[in-house]
């Protein structure tokens, strides 16, 4: 069975960067399985990619290998780390993106890469993607001992994540993340709303608009009705009935949410 | 050989709702070929899905396991459906989407798929792609005996499809597709024309624009002009020479066309 | 092990007519391995075609085979072509789209596709990369001689690529591509800059706007900074740190660009 390498990157849909990087891998293993896992990350944004790791990573077999590269410090003395996270194994730069998933198990190995052996050389400052990531990657694919790939790490770079804070019969929260069907994922989580009433008697507010119940999927309301909803990644959700919530509210990352009951 | 798994969506380019069916997938079977079809179905555009599913899976090689989600309906009691068409299997809501297929060729097999044993659970509301419909597939694509999914089903939803008409020297049709070059995609197929002249003396309007001649292919006439012609999936087609109709015109899905002749 | 083909177009992000090629591929040979260089060149833009194939494909395996259509001729007499060009293996219309491979080295083989016994018929005029390109491609990828395809051919559509020009103190060039973060890259490659001092005595002008230095990464200089940088392709980039340069200075494809020392 050949190995799995997944990419992750904020270069956008359809881009060549994304195809040189496979290309160098195809050449180093050109039996190796490649999947896409988004590529429309916005431009530089580390958080945003570290929950789409989070929330996607996690479904694929255990032994893949992830290739992230969301990464505003290319070319500076950031380091690129290798971890083992869950039975995942990831290669990015260590500047929070494996910030999620490390929150919620720890890393069971962590190492910088250094080695200049399987690197493509030489390497370009500007595109370590192409240059260290995507070969370190393909050599691991081959079965390349992670430990050839450079020292140990002690901790990984955390991440600036907002957090939702639960006090007495409010939670306040924030927007996260905008889908591509426009519904608002919030940093509401399900556990935080164990508890928490779904009828009538609870007040979901985003910015100006409030709305009460939380349901457990779009259709149960008519078309262009504002409803809450936990999300098929277990956070709570604001979505418009068959519309675009960000759009028709004209709200997006980083707006206030507050749930009370 | 390995199995193929096709993907079809409405989750727009690059989504990593996408790469979640995937790791779902190829968590059951990691051997599995994924081939994507189209993700920027306009959401939630059941009609567009189903014309996609017929101009391109038939293209496909026999047993291709086709999954479809484009599905305004999740969560709610609408079916979802195993169906062999003209030598493809198809895994979808029970919605439409396979409308125009099965108008084409009667399927020899429709199912209901209730097994929750092929399941991922739980299953969550909003997200039967990766929970019913990605892992259903997997297992077909391991060989699992499609009878296994659930009880027979005896007819599918039918799709609420727009039909060109053709009276005397007149047919009357609509827009019902724009591809990503701006095209104008009809209702009118190769089959109506049959019979129609392509010379000056056939007039074709779209809204308020109006051509003569069918012609053969774009390069025939000058840059920035509007022709008439039937496109590769034999449809009537209206295009601008090197540029797009759909902006050059202002017109879009549904937009009338009519060719008198 | 498994052929490789790749696919480039200008049928934008996630189009069902790639998906249409991939199915007529896999109908031939379901065993090949498919991947996407970039379906985002800009509609019928050659130039940026053969860029991309320039910057991309040659980091894939030697024998790959890759199929490129930005086609604003199709169904005109312009030949298809096969060719081999430092270990790649070509088919596309000859436009233009080999130019820049060319250019760098002579193509060790080269054949105009008229073999008809390859194409899937009827062959849709409008449409030749399924019906033409696709078949050929994949019946390659299952061994066929290239010599069966059709006749020799002397010589391939050369490109009418905008020169940079260096004199005394001065190069003279223009932005010949924008990337996905906004990136204006140039005509003036790492070779013409040789010699050319890196400090603040050099000045790189770009329409209006002007900078000083070149530098070698992005994180140089302090967010929303203009700057030049030689770019992983190893053209001359200007770049605004942290945002993007094609929208902050207005400019585009075509724009001059000027280094004086």
């Amino acid at each position: 069975m050949s190995a799995i390498i997944t990419l992750t990157t904020d270069f956008g849909a359809s881009s060549p960067y994304v195809a040189a990087m496979k290309g160098v891998i195809l050449s180093i293993n050109p039996d190796v399985r490649l999947v896409d896992i988004c590529h429309t990350v916005p431009p530089q944004q580390v958080l945003q990619g570290a929950q789409v790791l989070d929330d996607v990573t996690r479904l694929f077999p255990p032994g893949t290998i992830h290739v992230a590269v969301v990464d505003p410090g290319v070319g500076t003395s950031r380091p690129i780390v290798y971890a083992e996270i869950a039975g995942g194994r990831y290669v990015c730069p260590d500047n929070g993106l494996l910030g999620r998933l490390a929150e919620r198990e720890n890393p069971s190995k962590m190492l910088r890469v250094t080695n200049e052996r399987y690197f493509r050389v030489p390497v370009a400052p500007t595109f370590q993607g192409r240059d260290i990531m995507a070969p370190v990657a393909a050599h691991l694919s081959l079965g390349l001992e992670p430990d050839e790939l450079g020292p140990p790490l002690t901790e990984l770079r955390r991440l600036d994540w907002p957090g939702a804070v639960k006090v007495a019969n409010r939670i306040e929260g924030q927007v996260v993340a905008v889908d591509s069907f426009g519904n608002l994922v919030t940093n509401i989580t399900r556990e935080m709303l164990a508890g928490v009433p779904t009828d009538e008697s609870v007040a979901i507010r985003c910015d100006e608009h409030e709305t009460h119940s939380i349901f457990t999927t779009y259709a149960e309301q008519p078309p262009m009705t504002l409803i809450a909803l936990i999300g098929s990644n277990d956070h709570l959700e604001l979505a418009i009935v068959d519309d675009s919530a960000a759009i028709m509210l004209g709200v997006g990352v980083g707006a206030p949410v507050e749930v009370c009951w």
